[in-house]
């Protein structure tokens, strides 16, 4: 099923972008001056094969597990609080039931792993691997068994969504101590974590990083591998997530650290899968913004968010609305009667990237 | 009219700020873990002095005027165009138009100094003081009564705004050449462009600073005096907006590089006026980054927007009604019924900075 999905993932359709490429540079704009916002605009070209692309419809596919990890840092909540966070989500009174209500998304909240019944929550899909990870500084967070499933778990969640309809998807995620196992996923990739003056929470934080990579000694050139000995179920979930994403021609959104590590783990399994990615903000943790440099994703806002939940992709759906009310709702030179001759796109052109 | 202005700014209502901020702490999320979404919806309870602002009105004052410098550059398109755009906008067909829209923001466009005249449209206030400045290479840029002019403008239109229930300012502007008087009036602040390996027209722009500099040597003790020599009438005025938005209790947001050379100007003023600024998109010019550093107040976005108009502001302003959308509609721990005894604040007390 993995490789099937793999092998689905097409390029994006330049046509379409080139055709809606036409039409930016034709707004009553100096040409590029919306630079990021035109972006997201043709990257939503490309991916849905539409010229010209409006409203799109989306979703937040928000995966939750726990990590054995938790006891060994006391800085962590009571492990029962990502149960609790998700009461709180299927009840509709968290950041993220209000943010993605303001962007009109579907709310997908799935059981990966959490370490208790969840019980009397019908909205929650329930896809329980185990009652969360091993601990990973003691030995393999889950069997390659458990990997490949959380994968697929992802895969079909993302082709349910799209089959619906949907055609951007929001990553979000619970999981108290998934900060450790995303940093060690990372730390593969991309070398240790470095930290300036780290405080005693997050030296401990880093110590558990350094002990669960030696301990394990995870191959990065099997990333099922990486997924299974350093990572968590709702990582895993969340490649997945991409991987059919970009099967079925959907956009992703990615959030915080945890989604940052699951696009690492897509793109080393699918590099074609990188064109479907789209950033949203960077997040406080040093490894979120050397993942995204490494695959080569842009983000945009600097909040300091630290939620997860996909509440920072849900700005970064914002940004791709912004993207699209400038293509649809701003007027070409044509449309706006202006004297091209004089004042447009050749006069303009010359000051491309400079401002005026 | 400037002194009235400056004395009548107080400080934000800590009062307010408080009741915001414990509201804030008891939201179902750990504490602080929406760092800059929550910071904006404290600065709101600060400015409006209500602890629980929700929808809050909104304007885009967009300040145009041409620059006499323009003719020393051969990168920038015909000064005509400073006109040519007011009128796109006056037709509603440009960039501001569709994204003061999305924010419904009033659009208050203003001529301060457009080398045209400028007939038949009666949405666009007249406050020409002269058609352009004069070319800042050469001499002073205006006479010292313009420059109090402009800004006497600017506090008078933040005024009727205000008066008129307007609670947040966005700032705009058009300006052939601008960039060039903005760089000018940073660099007296924050000392000289630097730029890695400029091109041609980059390094056109420097030069042109350069001269600009040398030949007015304005004294950075007398922001008026530095506005008169080396700014602009779309400049002053924009800092006029500030001062009066500041007098009359408004949060004015940031856009652009001439926004920031206003801000700069503004709080060298008076220095109170700071606490009513608020950052949106860092402008790919290096200045940009330094006014705000200089003045200390935090930009979100990472656009490489160059339009200018209030476009960055209304994002900015988007950023805003989500930092509300988090204090209105998320739930408390006691709204949401959670057991605060196992998983409230706490327990989430101890992750405060410390992703879970």
């Amino acid at each position: 099923m993995i490789q099937d999905a793999i092998a689905a993932i097409g390029a994006l359709n330049t046509e379409t972008m080139d055709r809606c490429q036409l039409r930016l540079d034709n707004l009553t704009k100096p040409l590029n001056s919306l630079h990021g916002l035109e972006y997201l605009a043709r990257k939503m070209a490309g991916i849905t094969g539409n010229a010209r692309p409006r409203s799109l419809k989306k979703s937040i596919v928000l995966m939750a597990a726990d990590h054995g990890v938790a006891v060994r840092d006391p800085s962590q909540p009571p492990p029962f609080s990502t149960a609790r966070r998700m009461e709180n989500i299927c009840r509709g009174c968290a950041a993220i039931n209000t943010f993605a209500g303001h962007v009109a998304a579907n709310l997908v909240p799935v059981d990966m792993g959490i370490a208790a019944d969840m019980a009397g929550m019908p909205q929650l899909r329930q896809a329980k691997l185990a009652y969360g990870t091993k601990d990973i500084t003691g030995g393999p967070a889950m069997t390659r068994e458990q990997a490949v499933a959380a994968i697929e778990t992802g895969i079909r969640i993302a082709r349910e969504e799209i089959t619906a309809g949907t055609q951007v998807i929001g990553l979000g995620e619970i999981g108290v101590a998934n900060a450790i196992a995303s940093t060690a996923v990372i730390a593969c990739y991309c070398g240790r974590p470095a930290c300036e003056k780290p405080d005693a929470a997050r030296q401990r934080k880093i110590d558990l990083v350094e002990t669960a990579l030696s301990v394990n000694q995870p191959d990065p050139g099997d990333s099922i591998e990486v997924l299974a000995r350093v990572g968590g179920f709702e990582i895993g979930a969340l490649a997945g997530v991409i991987l059919g994403a970009a099967a079925y021609r959907a956009a992703v959104v990615l959030d915080g650290l945890p989604t940052a590590a699951a696009a690492l783990l897509a793109v080393k399994l699918a590099p074609a899968a990188k064109e479907y990615l789209i950033g949203s903000h960077f997040a406080p943790e040093p490894g979120h913004k050397a993942a995204l440099e490494r695959i080569g994703v842009p983000a945009y806002l600097h909040l300091d968010l630290q939620l997860g939940e996909g509440t920072g992709a849900v700005l970064g759906m914002s940004l791709i609305n912004a993207g699209l009310h400038v293509l649809n709702d701003m007027k070409t030179f044509g449309e706006a009667e202006v004297a091209i001759a004089q004042d447009g796109p050749g006069a303009s052109k010359q000051s491309k990237h400079v401002r005026d």
